[in-house]
């Protein structure tokens, strides 16, 4: 399988084509980003963590038969996915209070959920990723109410799937973003990445923070603590 | 009915005890706000003109079969409600793309919205009455999954009743803000106020603000608008 044509240069990946229609190669790129793109910096190595570690878990969802855009690694920083029309809402599960959510509603961050809670935010740079309600999504026609539904229960089945692989290996997922897109026959698939640049993880015991708040907050060094969330879950 | 011990004062509005338990006397004040308090003005008539389109609008409600903590006008500027437990949810219900809705979601101001939607906003002056969904409400415990659908059906309601009694005098319901309490049996019941300092109101025709946007964005003379209203809705 061949890098075909560039399609679309995100902030953390690069999309091309490939000689097989409806597939795309995925580039992770060495970008970190935050605070919607306003702090950016080369970290050598991070692409290789986010492919790898992107890479083992969507291959762990699949055992438990969660379906998605994922067909198999390629290189280091490669893999091969589904071409999917991504559906602009950025989803998200949380089970712990941290970041937006405590400094919005006044959670101390650390705080346990009664319940896993899912959000949806409109998928756009410029309005600077805003929380919407389902009604916010009928009325700006991002996804029809069976799609929401699907990426609804979508979403909590892969917070089922992931928390207690995490919890194995004594890893805490206070909250995790994800990205649905429709294939080529209109079926909802999960998409995107799922990385320490798109989960929060903190170590169980020390409550080390091993994710993007590193670099968000200057905590440490992020190859470092993306590193051990790759050799925690198996990954070389 | 008499004025008793002052219970609370809020930005619009003072609670006063009377010798009747479990109703209050509310006296609406003359002064103005926005942007959460920032924006703070004296004008003189705007608590009689609250006052008494509140009153004239929960009348309404009542012909029309919408229970409401409202028991009836005692003067200018003061009202009689039965005493509730204010759930801490702004419920706001819109018609059309206006205010933070337009600007938080890239809609141009005046847009219909394909159908009415209802929001909830966390009534909490230190975090900014943030908008959440009904799983923050839950995971908040503000109120119950029975209560929010009571909410929700009620806030619906209003807006059914509501709309075609400003269309009938040119006047077009943009959006409104309700807010509920549990009264002392632990109903749910509409409560507060509704006036221009709560609704978007715009001349159907004309397109011509006539609520408290003018004295947020500084359009023009607020008693001049509010009396409009109130003699448009039948009021002297
Ligand atoms: N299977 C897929 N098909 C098409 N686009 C995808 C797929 N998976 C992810 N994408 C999109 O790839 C783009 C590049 O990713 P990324 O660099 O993370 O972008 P962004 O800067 O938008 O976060 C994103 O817009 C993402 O939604
Ligand atoms: N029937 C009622 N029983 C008890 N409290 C009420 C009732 N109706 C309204 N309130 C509350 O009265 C308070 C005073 O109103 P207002 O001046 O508008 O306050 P705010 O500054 O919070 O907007 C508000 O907190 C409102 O929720
Ligand atoms: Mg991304
Ligand atoms: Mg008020």
């Amino acid at each position: 399988m061949t890098k075909g044509q560039l399609l679309y240069e995100g902030k953390a990946k690069k999309l091309y084509t490939t000689e097989e229609p409806n597939v795309l190669l995925v580039e992770y790129k060495d970008s970190a980003t935050a605070f919607n793109g306003e702090k950016k910096e080369e970290i050598e190595g991070k692409g290789i963590l986010n492919n790898r570690i992107t890479s083992l878990i969507f291959e762990k969802l699949q055992a438990y038969g969660i379906a998605s855009h994922f067909v198999k690694q390629l290189s280091d920083t490669q893999q091969l996915v589904k071409q999917v029309d991504i559906i602009p809402i950025e989803v998200v599960v949380r089970n712990i209070a941290a970041g937006s959510l405590a400094k919005r509603l006044g959670f101390e961050e650390g705080t346990p959920l009664r319940r896993p809670i899912v959000e949806f935010y409109y998928k756009d740079d410029e309005l600077g990723d805003p929380l919407i309600s389902t009604e916010h999504i009928d009325v700006l026609d991002l996804a029809t109410p069976e799609e929401v539904t699907a990426i609804y229960d979508g979403a909590l089945a892969v917070n089922k799937v992931l928390q207690p692989i995490f919890a194995d290996v004594n890893v805490t997922l206070i909250d995790f973003k994800l990205e649905f897109g429709r294939d080529h026959d209109g079926n909802v698939l999960l998409a995107d990445e799922i990385s320490p640049d798109t989960c929060r993880l903190w170590d169980a015991t020390t409550k080390q923070k091993l994710d993007k708040d590193v670099f968000r907050r200057d905590l440490g060094n992020l190859t470092e603590v993306y590193t051990i969330i790759l050799s925690r879950l198996g990954g070389k």
